[in-house]
């Protein structure tokens, strides 16, 4: 089979030098792609610079992005041409529009006027105490992906921090509807450490517990390629 | 001699999965604490986790630094410790207060009020289509150096993004003074790709240009060590 990956975060430029970064250290989505390639299939992997990588392989191709614009534009013809995308990249939900000053802000009537500005220059200036970053909402690739392919088998995450898992599987099966998603890998910040990566494979049927990012790799090829 | 170099660029967290991220691959710093090295220096290198680094050696210590905070932190005790600071790290200038909806900066009479106060949550909710991200300055650490070693060799970095070079040099002595740094390295984004770093070496006596970021390295070295 065809397996498109994601992995890694992306970056919106707030200017030349400055962005805003969804961490991510690309190590779940290096133990998916291996498993799968080691099984003999055929993995695309779509990561950033800065995140952690399988060794090169025949079998394997790497694109790299930087921002969601530039996922979404390779990620397209990408989805119509897998047969499953597991969508780990923890990707940027708000890109910057405009920062500046916050005497800017006070002096100003109606704010929704700043919405519509941008800045021109290639590195903001820093001289004032506070400053304000308005920013828009990026849209949702995974929500364009049956879209795209109805036929691709989809694995999307959903991350959250210290909640609930009453809430967490709530989350997890609204974004398995809202996104016809096959699979929806629920887990929470609280839970993950060096050692230790608990997530739960949730789909219409229930919730499968796993602890590890090896774990979570063995448990998606066994759902993806056996059931 | 004792020589301190910062490298890489700092993070300043949103919150638990986002940050404002200051972009720098830290090879600058690499070049520059490996020719100290060869040339039987000790050197201690204060950078982050995604920075290039020189490979393990006697001569060498590495710190980890995440935020300007942790670098403040940890550059006080080097500091006063060390005969030579080449401090080549990009450092958030601004640091994350709040964010929150748009509609909350709408609603509030005077914006003023959302400088005091704070987000609780884990990871800021993303539901809105627009939001607003309130900051402030960072303590300038370049500017703390003498007051902590009065006898330490200062070498600052000035960054500025298509300038001229008047701009340039005039910021650089800025810096200069108000720091009571010995070199500024005034470097121009726009002069910078992957294969040519064009920096210029700014003293009080004059301006010395290079063009590399090994001929960076080895200009400092000369500087330090036989001025």
């Amino acid at each position: 089979m065809k397996i498109l990956i994601t992995s890694g975060g992306t970056t919106e430029k707030i200017d030349d030098v400055r962005g805003i970064t969804n961490h991510s250290t690309g190590y779940l989505g290096k133990e998916i792609a291996e498993l799968f390639l080691a099984k003999g299939h055929q993995v695309t992997l779509v990561t950033v610079k800065t995140a952690v990588k399988p060794e090169p392989k025949e079998n394997l191709k790497i694109t790299e992005i930087t921002n969601v614009d530039s996922l979404l534009k390779s990620m397209e013809p990408l989805v119509k041409e897998h047969d499953v995308l597991i969508h780990s990249m923890a990707i940027s939900d708000y890109t910057p529009i405009y920062m500046t000053d916050f005497t800017e802000l006070e002096d100003t009537e109606n704010p929704s006027q700043l919405l519509h500005k941008s800045n021109t220059e290639s590195k903001i200036s820093s001289a004032s105490d506070y400053q304000v970053l308005f920013l828009k909402k990026t849209p949702k690739i995974i929500s364009l992906v049956k879209q795209w392919n109805p036929n691709i088998q989809l694995v999307g995450f959903k991350l959250l921090a210290n909640v609930s898992k009453e809430d967490l599987f709530k989350a997890a099966r609204a974004s398995l509807k809202r996104n016809q998603a096959n699979i929806i890998v629920a887990n929470d910040l609280g839970e993950i450490t060096p050692n230790q990566h608990i997530a739960y494979l949730v789909d219409e049927k229930g919730e499968e517990m796993v602890t590890t990012k090896s774990a979570i790799a063995q448990a998606l090829y066994e759902r993806i390629c056996y059931d």
